[in-house]
């Protein structure tokens, strides 16, 4: 299992992981086919797949969320409860398609950390089910 | 990894995939047990689980997505963020137990396409964690 | 494959399964380093991955998804829509870290069944992807 460490700029923000992900699969010598598992070991941020291309898509993406938040008087002392909300709809993790040791994505796909009560520093456990040289 | 072509029917759809993932599976001679990763490598389309005897309820899903959807002013110049809004939410793949080479569902469960952004083509990635013969 | 049964005990219910499901990988001798999914075979519960330290939080998940849900005239005649389309946000299944045999959770997390139309008993399907002594 590889571990990353992901800083976060805002209380709401998307970090583009895909790189790291590539860099630390080839770092770790991983070959073949299978899949790896992308896993964000926190409770108020999650993992998701989506656009790379223009970052508006981005902007919306988190727009869009925070306007589906329900007006809800929530129990939970931190006060947090619309972070533990959205982390359970978008998933704490993604399985990722990879070939020839690299992740296999669609032209308009990245992996993104998704923050939703940063700024922190955040960790994410990478886990290939493929081949290790 | 095998590719499957999807082709949708409608703005927002639901295509019913099971069978024909079942047959790529068998015509790669997939044996075993394990998972299968079932990837869509776009953004505006997603897959997702659920019931499989009552059309009726793909229906109330799409019609439930809709409702769902936020007042937002989006600023992606394509128009489609509401797309890739349910896209992370409903998610870009499903990982799905195999036995004996077979998916194995619950008796009600139908594995679907979800078209988001259509009618178009698409693609759906089939990559097996199971012993290959 | 290992099958789980899992008693739920109100309409809308989060049960933590994680304790029960370390015990699984245990009884079947599971070794190694992977992941393990972890399957609901019904369309009207979902998996979640979330804290497990202040019950608060399971109460405002199970507060927030309830409030989420949108006023629409829904056509399936068993009435339970509701459930299916939650089923579908919050996602049919997790597949987790295993590290030398046992589940690899984040501090703060804890592996849930989300019913959302019982109570019932529920059945989990548990399937290693890691080396099984």
């Amino acid at each position: 299992m590889i571990e990353l460490e992901i800083r976060t700029a805002r209380h709401r923000d998307m970090v583009d992981v895909t790189r790291r992900l590539q860099s630390a699969l080839r770092d770790e010598n991983v070959a073949g086919t299978g899949t790896v598992t992308v896993w964000v070991p926190h409770t108020t941020a999650a993992v998701t797949v989506n656009e790379n291309a223009d970052p508006d898509v981005q902007h919306d993406l988190l727009a869009g969320w925070e306007a589906m938040l329900p007006d809800v008087r929530f129990h939970h002392a931190e006060g947090n409860s619309d972070a533990h909300l959205l982390a359970s709809l978008i998933g704490t993790s993604v399985t990722v398609p990879v070939v020839d040791g690299g992740l296999r994505l669609g032209t308009w796909q990245g992996i993104y950390l998704v923050e939703l009560d940063g700024p922190r520093s955040r960790r994410l456990w990478v886990v290939p089910s493929v081949v290790t040289r």
